[in-house]
């Protein structure tokens, strides 16, 4: 998980400014210059790059009236459709249905009963047998599939699926297809000083599996719907905690805020989602007072990525739906859309 | 809640560092020389502090074999009884019972109702009535002073009450009560690359209103016994996140180290605490990989603040019980028990 990196921003800024100054030319300066380059360099110059870039300078040049100090400065971040991509299937949900084999192995009865028997048929190549999947068959696999297992185990499956799985389109491990240009808000937010956090209604203790390596972002700044854990002891003594089928947060819609406030305790100064389950953490953060700023990301580039609404009069989705209502809702609050198409000049870092 | 202060480590390091060089004499070294001054001038020489000195150069020296990356430098820290006083009775205790007589202004029917007859009956002087709350009237109490107000209001109630409590002994605030040594500790840690948090069986939303301020911890790496929220709007439509009487998190016993997995995901290199409560935390600390350090802090100096275990034949109690089998359970573990007496030189600032 990134262990040589430069994780810790103590650490960097000192060994930065130490090599800065070895330079010599500098110390009159006191502190090194900041370079003038553009942080957000796969961004289109538009509202939506002028929103971040204002939001960042409004919050943190000293003089300003909207001055926050750096302890306070948090963002938070949806995942799927926001930082990745989550088309045509959330990949937790393809790594439940993956796990599926491997669980009828340990427990062979599990392969003549529904819904493992239907998620067996799709995996064999039976496509219109996913039709026949409702969300309480998929809460169900993912129950049996992510509980029972120590915490140490579950990473360890969940680290060798991502190493081996791939998107059906762009054959790529999914963990290659973050947006560069939210990549370069992350950095350009850390860099100014804020903690960077997400708030997922996917899995959290599968995000955080590898959101460390690779968007910078730490275990403990990884917040999701969340399955408990039981503590207890392994035939040798050893305490251990597994994995159990009690679900301590969903962090989804009214959750999110609910979720922040557990978890984190303040209320963001920025947070950015893609979809009607991200609409309570744009309010909440919006509703705070001074520089705030709340964003959606629409997916309107079917060639370069997808095109998902239903809102715009994009093609209707049940996998991240961003409604007419909530662009609305948008408009009418001052939430920022983010037009993939218009604002992005570029996608993926592999383009 | 500190705004000025030098909370944000990278911000700190950088204007040091900048005054440092600025002075030149420093420049051929690369960096400062660290100060060779002892980072627990409060502590007596001894075990304890050897463990704590060894173990944060094991794991922080880079040709260590027991050196631990930045980013995976955790330490836990109980709060009552491990960081400030706990005697003779939680500080929250006493808040939720001096909010009695708000709430009975405010529901005049719950005066003659136990077991808010009986707060008001100690409050007016009849201490031996506080013998007759038992642990689910102190519940009962906690639910009806604690929930059904904003976050918000919670906070600011907390926080005007700290302003004006006094502990009834040393007559100071609470907020006046926390170890030295054990602050010393903390910024030690920090100093050398740790996040500190605080663990604790109190409630998380309490503590938070003063952790950053009394100890240098933010909200966020506060985890305690947590009640949830419940998101709703205000007649103005403003977003609003109002306190619930449901039960999140009981961070006690083995509900610590499941804590500690949701809201960290990490386990903690070095664990402290006082209590059978803190014994799962420090079991799961230290059967981690590599150097691990988990800590008891044993109440035997009565004369400079509190004696009571039963553990080595001290006084019984039931508020923040060392009981002879965690002592004999550390001994055989190999956690280091801190003796007051012994291993404090000075308990408070204030001496």
């Amino acid at each position: 998980m990134n262990k040589g990196g430069c994780i810790m921003k103590s650490t960097c800024s000192v060994f930065t400014l130490a090599r800065t100054f070895a330079l010599g030319a500098l110390l009159t300066l006191g502190l090194p210059a900041q370079a003038q380059t553009d942080p957000l360099p796969s961004w289109n110059d538009g509202a939506a790059k002028k929103a971040i870039v204002d939001f960042v300078k409004d919050t943190t040049t000293p003089d300003s009236p909207k001055f926050v100090p750096a302890a306070e400065r948090i963002a938070t971040f949806d995942q799927d459709g926001t930082l990745w991509v989550e088309h045509p299937m959330y990949s937790q949900v393809m790594y439940i249905l993956e796990r599926v084999p491997a669980l009828v192995k340990a427990k062979p009865e599990l392969a003549k009963v529904a819904p493992f028997s239907t998620v067996l048929q799709v995996l064999h190549g039976d496509r219109a047998a996913i039709a026949r999947l409702t969300l309480p068959d998929v809460e169900k696999v993912a129950v049996a599939t992510m509980t029972g297992m120590t915490v140490e185990t579950f990473k360890a499956e969940v680290a060798k699926w991502l190493a081996e799985a791939k998107d059906p389109r762009w054959k790529r491990p999914y963990t290659e297809l973050t947006y560069l240009p939210m990549q370069e808000v992350l950095k350009y937010l850390r860099g100014s000083g804020y903690k960077t956090y997400i708030v997922t209604g996917g899995g959290q203790d599968f995000v955080r599996v590898y959101a460390e390596q690779i968007y910078g972002i730490p275990p403990e700044q990884v917040i999701g719907s969340a399955l408990g854990t039981t503590y207890s002891y392994a035939k040798d003594g050893k305490p251990i905690l597994t994995k159990a089928p009690k679900l301590m947060l969903n962090d989804n819609n009214a959750g999110k805020p609910e979720g922040i406030n557990m978890m984190i305790g303040r209320r963001p100064l920025m947070a950015v989602g893609n979809s009607t389950g991200d609409q309570q953490m744009l309010e909440y953060t919006r509703a705070g007072d001074g520089a705030r700023l709340s964003m959606l990301l629409l997916h309107d580039d079917a060639k370069r990525e997808y095109a998902y609404g239903p809102a715009q009069g994009l093609p209707a989705t049940k996998v991240g739906a961003f409604t007419q209502a909530l662009y609305d809702e948008a408009k009418k609050q001052g939430w920022t859309v983010i037009s993939m198409k218009d604002d992005w000049k570029t996608i993926f870092s592999f383009e």
